[in-house]
């Protein structure tokens, strides 16, 4: 059985999910989310996040991301962003080709959070002629480096968001191993710190597939969301096949199980990366990601062993990433593997 | 068991198509498509289409042609379809918000096919600057009435394209049910007629998801091709789960056997209607589809036990689709509550 | 001194505006029209259209169609179009690559006009995900081959197009030719009818260059309209020269006796014209253009000594045009070089 | 006569382009550009730049930028530029909305200038699906902040550029006030340094209204050019009158002795500026705009006199600039006003 560190949507399909893609696979369904299965994943979301929440489901994280703001924005509003968002360089500019609308790129900390200061050279803006309106933040939580944004600091940046009439964003690819990581529940460490619209990520959590866009207040996209899902070609016609994905992962809190052990694969990987001499950790371990600067023939000779991204080749910098199916057996094969590749 | 005569997208999984997405489901594999599923089903594309055919899986259908014209067109170029068209009508103006590109629409006959003299107003315009240039030529195989163009007819329309300088799409989100229907292989109803560049349809014929844009002219997109999937929103990380289906689907030629069990059960059912006065059969009947006209009343009692379109509300004309799940029982209670729909 | 009968855009600049512009010159103003001559302007629309006008100036005819969309429209809205409008046919597809808007081509009659029943078809649409949603009618008036839709007439497509909540917008480019037509002022013609945005033509009735957009109803952009300018490139940074410009068209009713003048002598050569054996006028005669169809050689004897342009080279149909600044000897040594190339 | 410090877009019209105008003013003249007037002005500046110039008239600065890349880049390629470029800030998103592209903004020194080490990180980048693609570096010339590139800066820039396959587009919407300052020739200052693309600025040095997008190698756009600027709304009609002001400009150096004005009156200011206790200026003065700090009472009290720019209300530092048009008792009694803005 093959094993990567590369990134956690390396990873298969979480057992579970697989089997309600079998069990919906029975008779005909009507296509495009009118069938039970949207019907009970929205409603599940529902019961998680508020009854009023507008579930979306999407196919993946860029169309999850694009259609948020394809739905919100008009052309002249733009969205500010760490500049090491996923979605400000690593979606090969959909956001942009496809909205039209600008996004603010920020300078951050090694720990790639936004914070109140960093986000008041955006605000109090007019709305004159020559710049665009800065109209949401959007932020990833866990973020990039797989740090977290505290509950505090979660509410803080919504606060001065929305008081200067911006709506803020949670690309959440990885909300739920934040959320481990937080000790929260899901509403705890969105909704309920202020954030208006939640990317809800699937595919690294154990789904084959799936992203779900939650809008907590609906009024945002004024009744765009559906067409903007069409237009951003979101819209699964058997849609069925994402819903049952999305019941199981929210049956049984199956989501909290697989981000869990994510986190302590990674926890575990860290403790022992730790131990090696020529293997410095360079930012925060928090959820599922390891940072970390090791020689360019070190990194040679582990890549050599495992598929691993090079994130930074200048300095150099790697990441490492564990999953839900991440095994203890195989985070330390990949330490002795990294062992050796330094001592070498 | 729920059963529709609305969509082939109505349709569950075709078992050998979830079996194969079982089968992928161990341990982790690169994303993006670098994983052996992916190199297995684009070389069982390249078996089928030749050697030389670029493969790139998409999620589904409006995705599949707005990355295929995104990775085509420059802004000025325009795609000259039948007005009835999928990109044209069905896909919420997705080409043109995304690629900013224009559809020139053409209107047709009740078969909804283009014919080289429909072509003819668009062609030989020069490149003057107030008028975009027509640059591809987009049908759909079998067309969005269920109809097909037989070989003389596509090969006569890839000749007047060529030799003005177009290239000719084809939408084949059925193109099994055409294939079919000619007696004819997939290459040989595609590219050996002179088609450039085939969306070839996976979800209508049996997958979870899951569409092929096939290139067999690569220079056609320059090199932006994977650049203009990405950022079209179709890049599936977990691309083997996508690519595993297409295995399923090439192998044994279940396409086939899926897309002549469709077209079977279309004719049984036509068979019946045939039979029913106040029914008519309003369109030529040569896939999985029959367009008829009965009156409103009558209409809306079939519609009580049965999910189906109404495809014209003023005339009115419904459709009626089969798939590769659809079993001769269901088409005959279909048929008997159409009886008993008009005859009341 | 040259003479075409190609287009009203190949007069020069009417003296009243020139003068215009000289006096203007005198000192700094500040820019994008924060100036007394934009004041001016605007208020002198004000005026004639209404109080609550919303006047924007920009540089040209398909600036202004853009811009006004641009402000209007949600990526998934449409505008129902005459086939042949301009913004539809001569302005290379720059409203769907800037606005991302579909427009929808309806075919007319030959005088182009747009009719309650032609609308019919693409009114009470709901807003499913798969379609655009029309919410403008766009016309032209006059029209591309210089017919007028009467009050009456343009009274009942904006009573039927706001009935289904769409809003109209009327391509002025020749509003001035057609009030003159008409016999009635220019609220009269537009507002008063029911017309919700127009694009005021200045370019083609006098100026060097400008056109302005003017909102009856500022609701329809919700603040967008002056960041749609400057997005779409018609923001004028010395704006005072548009703006005296337009001061000098709406003294003295200059733009009634430009228009006027070009009628009157569109109707002087189509009464020569008419005379020709050989040339046969192909659409009503109405304001400055004339449609005609004459041989292949004598289009190209008459060619020879004038430029014009060949509308259709099929039939083939040529068009002439006069403007304010055409003489009666213009006129007249025209159709003496129709009459030589007919009868040769 | 009202005189203002905002922008050398304050400023009015030359009195020789004026006089151009008005020459131009004869008779009829084919649209678009197909005029006397445009290909002597094209033959001027092929003279200047090369026989092998291609020269396409613009209306304005936003439009010249837009439309330049309109016609080079694809939707996956990207411009690097200074943050702080007019085309990132001051242009409300138009070359996002319009070209779907994105600007990848590089944080500068004071200078606002970039350099071969700033464009160091978007260079070598492969052409992998998950990023834009580094096509160009866009600079202005003048910079936003008055500097100006050394020629050996600029050949730097050039030659790290090419060498990784980027192309070099100056803004030069102060080109003109940039080559006196450098004591250099138009092309000396651009072409003969490798820039690839230059937007030659008009309006600011002279002209009514006018931009000039001058390509040095035509391959660039590959054709696309005639029709990028009719799509981004910047074909004039009556292009004879944007031609008739470059002829103008470019006729006895008209240009050079314009910007010589401008630099020597804010060079004039700038010694009386640095004399006055309270105001300090902030960057390097070099063409025709100073950048000063003092305090925000001075400031009030300076604006109640004259109109000018708050360039960074935090800090707070202001501009003020001069034109052709300013006079040297302007400069006096502006630096007198400021004497006792400070003083009181």
């Amino acid at each position: 059985m093959s094993v990567t560190f590369a990134s956690d949507n390396n990873a298969p399909i979480a057992p579970a999910v697989l089997r309600a893609i079998e069990a919906a696979n029975e008779g005909d369904a009507v296509g495009y989310g009118h069938d039970p299965h949207t019907e009970r994943a929205s409603a599940r979301f529902r019961e998680i996040f508020g009854a009023d929440t507008g579930v979306y489901l999407a196919f993946n994280g860029t169309g999850a991301n694009v259609l948020t703001f394809g739905a919100t924005l008009r052309s002249f509003e733009a969205v500010v962003a760490p500049a090491t968002a996923h979605l400000n360089t690593d979606e090969c500019g959909a956001l942009e080709r496809i909205t039209g609308c600008k996004i603010l790129p920020v300078a951050t900390g090694a720990d790639g959070k936004l914070t109140p200061s960093l986000l008041e050279p955006y605000l109090g803006r007019g709305s004159d002629a020559h710049h665009v309106t800065p109209r949401a933040v959007s932020i990833s939580q866990a973020t990039e480096f797989g740090t977290v944004y505290t509950l505090d600091e979660l509410r803080a940046l919504c606060e001065v968001a929305h008081a200067n009439g911006l709506f803020v964003h949670v690309d959440g690819a990885r909300i739920a191993n934040a959320a481990v990581a937080l000790g929260a529940g899901l509403r705890e460490s969105t909704r309920d710190c202020g954030v208006d619209v939640l990317t809800f990520g699937g595919t690294k959590n154990g789904l084959m597939a799936g992203e779900a866009v939650l809008f907590f207040d609906d009024a945002l996209h004024g009744g765009a969301v559906e067409r903007a899902r069409k237009q951003t070609t979101q819209l699964a016609s058997k849609m069925r096949f994402l819903a049952a994905q999305f019941e199981a992962l929210l049956t049984d809190d199956l989501w909290r199980a697989n981000a869990e052990h994510a986190n302590a694969m990674t926890a575990r990987l860290a403790a022992r990366v730790a131990a090696i001499p020529g293997v410095e950790i360079t930012r925060a371990v928090e959820t599922n990601a390891i940072f970390a600067s090791l020689s360019p023939a070190a990194i040679a000779r582990a890549q050599a062993e495992y598929f691993f991204y090079t994130f930074d080749p200048v300095r150099p910098e790697v990441r490492w990433m564990t999953s839900f199916a991440t095994r203890e057996q195989d985070v330390d094969a990949f330490a002795d593997a990294l062992e050796r590749a330094v001592s070498r």
